[in-house]
């Protein structure tokens, strides 16, 4: 890989933008049957070719690996025939998704007989950032194409090969259906210069969406003037009420918590009402210390459950991915709502009740893209919510807020039809 | 006015955004009877306490008019009784829409027996940065109260004392209705860091709108890490097609372009096609001379209107916001649509034509927020739309396209209720 000098930068981004622009507009001009059929050839094709990206795959993963690339990492880099055939697999789903584009959204005539359509559109072209997942190249082409948006994907430098691969594979296929195959570009530069200037490239991108840990949003969200969707962090609670069901309390704590660690919408802080503390907290900690969930609680929650060590603020603003859940207990319903709404990151937050006002009181008043009753918090999910794909979860308040499916991945246009109206 | 260093100037902020989010909680528990009858009796306050507002704006006025202020921009700061009427007239209307918070957009029901509700609610806490023009204080905080929003606003330091006394009687008349007077904040410090530091307040500010010109926005876009909604700059065009009806194209082009020339949706280009170019131009060029247009054209429309100078790559780009008109011809509705999606900037765009098929072609390509057939550009406006009210226009494809009202200023959150359902 060569390093570029500034200048070199932005002419290698701007032929990128150009292409992605030349390709957005024969994308939009596609049939829904056209998209579909050039998504499942593309599916066959990543099985049929199973060969070259395995074996691009390699060079990453034997270069992960002597880096000394951690085991977690390394697994998520590794392609296999089945993560294959499970690729190709979500591509043919979203062929078989209904298509958002083209929706009449709203019509309306005005008095002077102007008739105003409010229909839904694809977004242009939508840059993605990602880390080194081979995965999320098909995905995200899938959602984009779909959609009828042209993507520019920016993925990790560890999965470079397999990504490179990924998006021949698909483009030849495109190219076969008589597609610009640059419906899918990959940024070949991992300079990280490029990447910063790529979240600048504001004339041929229209939005910008990150995937990945905290770190690669917030600097995306620091650098881009591009659009961005937020995605991802999640610092998500669950109150458990004076009055809950305390045999539905547990098995959903240990659900949150447990089910699957290193995800956005799993518990990472527990409040619990003091007035079933002893109650509830033994049954509850003797559940998760069977988990090996270590648990750090304020001085009740440790006298109820003598292995908890102590709770810090910093606890109480920590996302663990881990097997770590800090544990605080509250006076009143209220205490719950203002300690979540200060350490939330608007993500995901849950309160088990039997009361319902309280469980109106709660969904109205915790801020957060998903608020549940009675349930865990780890329904957070395109899929789960029944969208049948999803690009990520919104963790801010515009445009699109919590699972993002196809239509997320829209805009609209209102289309104005008059007669020779004039505006006095 | 002080001048604070780096630490003051974030003390400030998070002072101010501290406030914010402490009103917001309230806001959200507002009744919409509640929230009208505060937006009346700011309105109520606004005319009676005219002399205090009068006053403030002649500290303002005479201030600016010492400093050399441009007649066109002395006028917008100006404050009298009755345009204070008309200010307090803009808040009678905001109380009388229909209040679109705690709308159900969605519910559906999962396999499960998850119960999942989309609901409207308000962003937050919403930050204005505009210019001098004292009128937008009050519009902003009624359109951002209606919404059971906070609004935090920046308004432009020549207009810093009249600000302040609109600020100073609307907060109150909340607090005699019982609200909290910091659902309207005043930035109080017109030093450059201090604003381009409330584009970062990211923790504190949900969403930030700015109003106002080009370097504005562009000064946003570029500084702010909280999400942005991009308004107002508008390239607008219209494409004379070869079926046009011209008894039509001429009032519509004459009113595009001379009934108010220094707004986003006045046409700044017309394309016209050849093989009309002698029938239509002559009587076009005459029509814009009349009303003391410049028209810059290519060589046809210079052979055409001999008073016509040479039109420059440049000028294709320019948004005049005066009585200047680029006029260029064209061979086909391909040509046009191309050229209209290098040069425009998505706001509204065009086509005269008695061609349903290249109606529709126009329609779907031409990449705007607002694309017409046979109607002035002008109608781009949240009123002429029938929304009532106008927050601005969005140019950008994230979350709002085209005239924003009262919708556009809220988000939403999946209230999701279970009976102890955890995920498999």
């Amino acid at each position: 890989m060569e390093t570029l000098n500034t200048t070199e930068i932005q002419a290698y981004l701007v032929e990128l933008g150009t292409k992605a622009q030349a390709a957005k507009t024969t994308l939009q001009s596609l049939t829904t049957a056209q998209k579909n059929e050039a998504l499942r050839q593309a599916a066959k094709a990543l099985v049929s070719e199973s060969e070259r990206l395995l074996a691009a795959n390699e060079k990453d993963y034997a270069r992960a690996k002597e880096a000394g690339m951690a085991e977690g990492l390394l697994d998520r880099l590794k392609l296999t025939a089945s993560r294959i055939e499970s690729m190709a697999e979500g591509l043919m789903q979203i062929a078989d998704l209904p298509d958002p584009v083209g929706e009449v959204m709203e019509r309306f005539d005005r008095p002077n007989g102007l008739h105003i359509e409010k229909v839904r559109v694809p977004m242009g072209v939508i840059g993605i950032i990602y880390e080194a997942r081979p995965n999320v190249t098909a995905d995200a082409f899938g959602l984009c194409f779909k959609t009828g948006n042209a993507v520019i994907l920016k993925g990790g430098k560890d999965a470079f090969y397999s990504n490179q691969a990924i998006t021949g594979v698909i483009g030849d296929a495109l190219e076969r259906e008589g597609i610009d195959r640059n419906a899918i570009l990959l940024i070949e530069n991992n300079d990280r210069a490029v990447t910063t200037a790529f979240m600048r490239l504001k004339e041929y991108v229209d939005v910008l969406i990150p995937r990945g840990g905290a770190g690669l949003i917030r600097s995306v969200v620091e650098n881009s003037t591009i659009p961005v969707i937020e995605t991802g962090t999640g610092n998500c609670h669950i109150y458990i009420d004076e009055t809950a069901d305390l045999e539905k309390a547990v098995p959903i704590v240990i659900n949150a918590k447990t089910q699957r660690i290193g995800v956005c919408n799993a518990c990472e802080s527990l409040l619990v009402h003091k007035n079933i503390a002893d109650h509830i907290l033994p049954a509850l900690g003797k559940a998760l210390l069977e988990k090996q969930v270590e648990i750090r609680g304020d001085e009740i929650v440790r006298a109820q459950i003598p292995q908890a060590v102590a709770v810090t603020e910093e606890d109480y603003g920590t996302e663990y991915l881990d097997f770590i859940l800090s544990v605080k207990t509250v006076s009143s319903l209220e205490e719950a709502i203002a300690h979540i709404n200060k350490y939330n990151t608007g993500h995901s937050d849950a309160i088990l009740t039997q009361n319902q006002s309280h469980a109106q009181k709660f969904l109205r008043e915790v801020d957060a893209a998903c608020v549940y009753v009675n349930a865990s918090t780890r329904f957070t999910d395109g899929f789960e919510f029944g969208f049948g794909a999803e690009i990520g979860i919104s963790t801010q308040k515009l445009h699109a807020r919590g699972p993002m499916g196809l239509k997320e991945l829209t805009s609209y246009k209102y289309q104005i039809t008059g007669d020779g109206q004039v505006r006095p």
